[in-house]
């Protein structure tokens, strides 16, 4: 047998009600892989109840303290239905960290880590913690950003959408290292092994509007957000 | 007003019901868009509903013609649901081509293709179509693989579960080019424009157990998926 307790098809496994509790606790354990996760991936999965259909739509996102902020549209169906009062949501952050070349066609898969986030989402109507909001969610995609760019009008600001999703039932998946073959497939002439996968930014393009003056602030230039990847090297 | 009609927090107000058959007819027109988005994404979230409650969890998937197949674990939730009769799904890929820095603070977002596709999932349960589909699924990841690497046993082949979804109910959404900010804004100092994203990849590394004289096959040591970025450049 060459199944792989950490494939990504197994994923799913884990979201048994039976297995929760046991999450919960492997959470709170994991708290830093979960907020590094978190803070690395430029964006989430977000899936709500539209008329009793499943749907799930990327939003960006931001980590204050223990929050999820979501930065949803002002028509978005979501904002309506937030607006409503509370709302289940579950959010789901994946980063892609490299192939799996398995010898046993069945078991090629990814290595990724994978946080899964159920609860209860409601709007950010207080005015303070909307503006540390927007501000958290603009420095989430480019740390310093806030200062390099105008301040919302109020007109701006009326039409930000946030979503706060507390970080209180959430769970880590994750599959790491190299492909595990079975002991009776090791001769066989295949190639295994892992390729890694991670994002490449820039250069910045600027806008063809831009003065030509105008200066490239270093963050941008030299942008990278991975403190390091996690898979198998 | 700096308000963008393409941003990603108006990807939730195109999926109001309202809007939703035009949506259909945007599909038909951008098939190949759409096509190419499914095939170059490596993975992609399922939405569910679970004892009245929404989850999304990651998945790897393929297309075959107007097919999705998601490729889930054999004691998953997921399986089970479906296993249960017709199971209402709504899988999203979304792939991030950019950051886009905007001079006005709630402008800055991200450039992505984004495809929603609701409708039934069921499970795969004719054999040849199973087998066809485990190909798929290992293709694609790496093109060729289902040939580099050992055919299932029996057992393993029964541990595969594959969900068929058709493409039928399939929303595109896009954000692409350069930020849009209102023509009082371009004199400030503020610096404007693109960071690309893609994703980078290798290079392969052999697993611990692999013979020294294992060849590696050529599409891994070149391994790259991205016909090309279709972000601002």
């Amino acid at each position: 047998m060459t199944t792989e307790p950490n494939a990504l098809n197994s994923v799913a496994a884990e979201d048994q009600l039976p297995t929760y509790t046991r999450r919960s606790d492997q959470t709170r354990y994991d708290a830093q892989a979960i907020n590094s996760a978190l803070d690395e991936a430029l964006l989430c999965h977000v899936a709500y109840i539209d008329s009793g259909d499943p749907i799930v739509v990327p939003a960006t996102h931001a980590r204050i303290g223990e929050e999820l902020l979501l930065r949803v549209g002002p028509e978005s169906r979501l904002a309506e239905l937030a607006g409503d009062g509370d709302l289940a949501l579950c959010v789901t952050v994946t980063l892609l960290d490299g192939l799996v070349l398995a010898r046993a066609e069945a078991d090629n898969t990814i290595n990724y880590r994978s946080i899964v986030i159920r609860g209860t989402g409601s709007l950010v109507k207080d005015e303070e913690a909307k503006r540390a909001g927007l501000d958290a969610v603009v420095e989430h995609l480019v740390a310093g950003r806030s200062n390099h760019s105008r301040p919302p009008t109020p007109e701006e600001f009326a039409e930000v959408v946030l979503i706060r999703l507390p970080l209180a039932d959430v769970a880590l998946k994750t599959r790491t290292g190299p492909p595990q073959d079975a002991e009776e497939d090791l001769a066989l002439h295949h190639w295994a092994g892992v390729i890694n996968v991670r994002n490449a930014y820039g250069p910045p393009f600027p806008s063809p509007d831009l003065p030509y003056d105008r200066q490239m602030p270093s963050q941008l230039a030299n942008y990278n957000r991975s403190a390091k990847p996690q898979g198998y090297r």
